[in-house]
């Protein structure tokens, strides 16, 4: 067990903490599509991805799913302990996408020594503001500019004109035609990408699930 | 300049940081209406609202605005400090609703506290966490549930069916309507109420802008 090397804030511990921390943490490895965490339900504690992909995600009444983020290795999944936070009241899900080896701090440890050391406190601060950041990009893009069903229904149009499912066609060019900026088309197409909906390679990007890109560009990630 | 009183963290700090935040911190008065956050552009400092209400948004492209949250006494508002945080890369506006007295402390100063305090950097890790409450639970009821429109849909055919602006009906007879909770409907019927689109008293809702909350029926809060 080496949880020091996931911690950046690892050497401004004391050693007392360090001691805490380390024999709490415990190894633990999740299925593909194992769910690991269920909303409001459990508090299962801090993961840190050693290697693995999890997806973070909210799901409506009816079902339907939306990613958030992905965690990749070395990532810190926040959420899976959001009872440390008294003012988290939201609901996220988090499933492993692929067979995650993680390291696991319970909760109440990890909270102990984050109300003890400012290090580990301004590092989860950060860490929080980086998922506040994408759950506004997304909100942003969804809400306001609609950017996720313009972008499918570009694709789609691209691809009947050119009578072909793979485009050859720079990111800058999409942005062009859409109004938008090169970073917000490519972030978009990734997200896309990650969701199984296109493949990206350089120059090209190929249409990998019509029927759900048709759903997009209907409805939008809604 | 009494700074101690709205700092729950106050005497966790050590003298020397209570003295820095002492010196820095100023009186700001902001007339109503008056913008005092752009978003990434500028980076004001960390405000604490002592008399009057701030008001948080987003803007779209097309200037369409949506308030995320508001501010008022002795909520001290972050996101006017964004730059504070390295991982927030979202556009936050903040303005002052009404003529509203704060205490300005410069971000550098109080990131300076914070990275040396625990307990500044937890008391501003729950304020980020209950904003992005906040925002998640606006997400999730405009993304997934349309409870903006619905609820919207369902006041406004109410007021038809009883040729009358001012409903008599509870929080909990319109969750039931809408196949919702009553905390759901209580809280998006304050939203509505801090947006103008209606007033409420005991037992009644009344309708204030019939045009917006045909707008929200129409298109949700986009």
């Amino acid at each position: 067990m080496t949880v020091e090397q996931y911690l950046p804030f690892w050497n401004q511990l004391t050693p007392i903490q360090q001691n805490l921390l380390q024999q709490a943490a415990s190894f633990r490895t999740a299925k593909a599509g194992e769910v690991i965490h269920k909303g409001a339900e459990d508090c299962v504690g801090l993961l840190i991805v050693v290697k693995g992909r999890l997806r973070a995600y909210t799901i409506s009444d009816e079902g339907r799913e939306m990613t958030l983020y992905r965690l990749l290795d070395r990532d810190l999944c926040l959420f899976s302990a959001s009872c440390m936070f008294q003012s988290i009241q939201f609901d996220v899900m988090v499933e492993a996408e692929m067979e995650t080896q993680m390291i696991h701090i319970p909760a109440s440890v990890y909270r102990q020594v984050m109300h003890q050391s400012a290090a580990a406190a301004n590092y989860t601060n950060e860490l929080l503001a980086s998922h506040f950041s994408d759950v506004m990009w997304l909100m942003d893009q969804v809400l306001f500019k609609r950017m996720d069903s313009r972008l499918a229904a570009f694709l789609l149009e691209e691809s009947e004109l050119n009578q072909s499912r793979s485009l050859k066609i720079t990111h800058e060019t999409i942005a062009r035609h859409l109004g938008s900026a090169r970073e917000v088309v490519t972030r978009m197409l990734k997200y896309f990408q990650e969701e199984g909906l296109v493949t990206l390679s350089r120059g090209t990007v190929s249409i990998q699930d019509e029927k759900r890109l048709r759903d997009v560009a209907r409805e939008s990630l809604r």
